[in-house]
């Protein structure tokens, strides 16, 4: 079993579950909650500086967040380490400033000791509207916030030494602002801590209809390639569609569309299918079903 | 430095932490957010069934809530474990049973691998009038909602292989609706995670007051001796300050009361100080300061 079928079970047991964030009806609007766990081992390359790990321990959760398209509220961090010496200043401290960019705090935690260093924040949030990965309709256009590529770049620098450049990658900002305006437009919406492949086969089967990707319209990170960007994943970009008549350039790029069955990129003229792979955590980590 | 001297240092940075929850206005309310974090080797005996295993990862931060005398709106889950197999089954259920049980749902979560089994879980209240720790007034009584040494004796229970009975013990109920009805009385509370001793000194120096315990009040579980109640805890009942004319029976058991300063134990006719210890996590644990 590898995570990505984990993540399947533990949708089948828990019907809240299987969207960015669980959607709390509250007060006449919505409470948005959702937690994500980091590893040592599996989340952060060599060479990553504590305040790196806080920021993106806390990053991922309000990129759920931002995938809802709401607002930010409040975030709690628990974390274990074997040594927290020299190690929990830099983690506060990159935890606390990834919430003041996004708009929020950092209200409590939880800290103890563990063999590997484990850190799961949890974020709360809202909206009055939130976008769902469900919402998607044949003939939307389907869009990505920023370029792809960025965590696959930032593991070849940190690989080479080149650390500080590879910490400045990795201290990604969650796209809050990016979400809310196309909170307005967006039929389904979803963040890319997952491949992009993964991630279209998520919205697609989420809605139930097909996406159709066209290569050549991807914006990468310079030096990344196409499969780099199709099969990596932690980009924490936003993958969304919008009805056309609803599409303005400022809400993001445009890479291809919703159609009624299948996956599918678009390459030199031809369709080929997209098969459902990535990079994925866990002791049969082949990578989906393709 | 060991789990308490981490604590105490994540309140100097994190000036919302210290109390059981951090407490956000939001709506004419007040939402109420935590996350409590635990391991195999630290937190369940040899023994602990699966399902008792996700049922208390959920109950310690209910129990959370219920300390500020909140109302439990949903809980998520974050567990990584060796090998889900034979595993994940049982903790979905316990801790779905355990919201149940406190009225709300188990609405998402995150599970992937790591070498030892670790549970995050992190719950989300309400309530108009948050019960802090801070309030207790010098002439408070001190109040307990139920007997100590549960977890003592499960420990006991399950080191003589008597499992049926320890994972019963361990399955505690958070005390929500006790919070509820002290909500309306109660000067400051918390919920008894650590044991008795660091609990009132926590309470003690919130307040900026005094603690005095009368050990021949104090309720105990049959079988369990008054060290244990004094200095083992995971409890989870709640402790708290009541000023005389508000307290009645049905609101818990008196065991003492707030004075000016000094956290004292009254026993056989003689006041002695208790000092700060309990069994802590860490690699120097040791246990506070006393």
């Amino acid at each position: 079993m590898n995570e990505w079928q984990l993540l399947r079970l533990i949708q089948g047991h828990v019907p809240a579950a299987g969207d960015d964030c669980a959607v709390l009806p509250f007060g006449g609007t919505n409470l948005l909650l959702t937690t994500d766990m980091l590893h040592r081992a599996s989340d952060f390359p060599p060479g990553t500086a504590p305040y790196t790990i806080g920021w993106r321990s806390v990053a991922v959760s309000l990129s759920d967040i931002a995938a809802m398209g709401g607002r930010p509220l409040a975030v709690v961090l628990a974390a274990s380490a074997p040594d927290w010496e020299g190690l929990l200043p830099g983690v506060l401290a990159g935890a606390q400033a990834a919430c003041r960019e996004a708009g929020c705090e950092l209200v409590g935690g939880d800290l103890d000791f563990s063999r590997e260093l484990t850190l799961v924040s949890s974020a709360l949030g809202e909206t009055s509207r939130p976008v769902l990965r469900s919402g998607a309709r044949p003939g939307d256009l389907l869009c990505l916030t920023g370029p792809l590529g960025r965590t696959a770049l930032a593991l070849r620098l940190s690989s080479r030494g080149e650390l500080g450049e590879a910490n400045r990658l990795l201290r990604f900002i969650p796209r809050l602002e990016a979400g809310r305006r196309l909170a307005a437009q967006a039929t389904s919406m979803l963040d890319l801590s997952d491949s992009l492949a993964h991630s279209l086969h998520l919205l697609a089967r989420a809605s139930g209809v097909g996406l159709e990707l066209r290569a050549d319209s991807l914006p990468l990170v310079p030096g990344v390639s196409l499969d780099e960007a199709l099969y990596y994943g932690e980009d924490y970009e936003l993958l969304c569609t919008i009805p056309p008549g609803l599409f303005r350039p400022e809400l993001g790029v445009e890479v291809g569309r919703a159609v009624e069955a299948g996956v599918w990129l678009i390459r030199d003229g031809r369709r080929v299918e997209l098969s459902d792979r990535g990079w994925v955590h866990g002791p049969d980590a082949e990578g989906g079903t393709g």
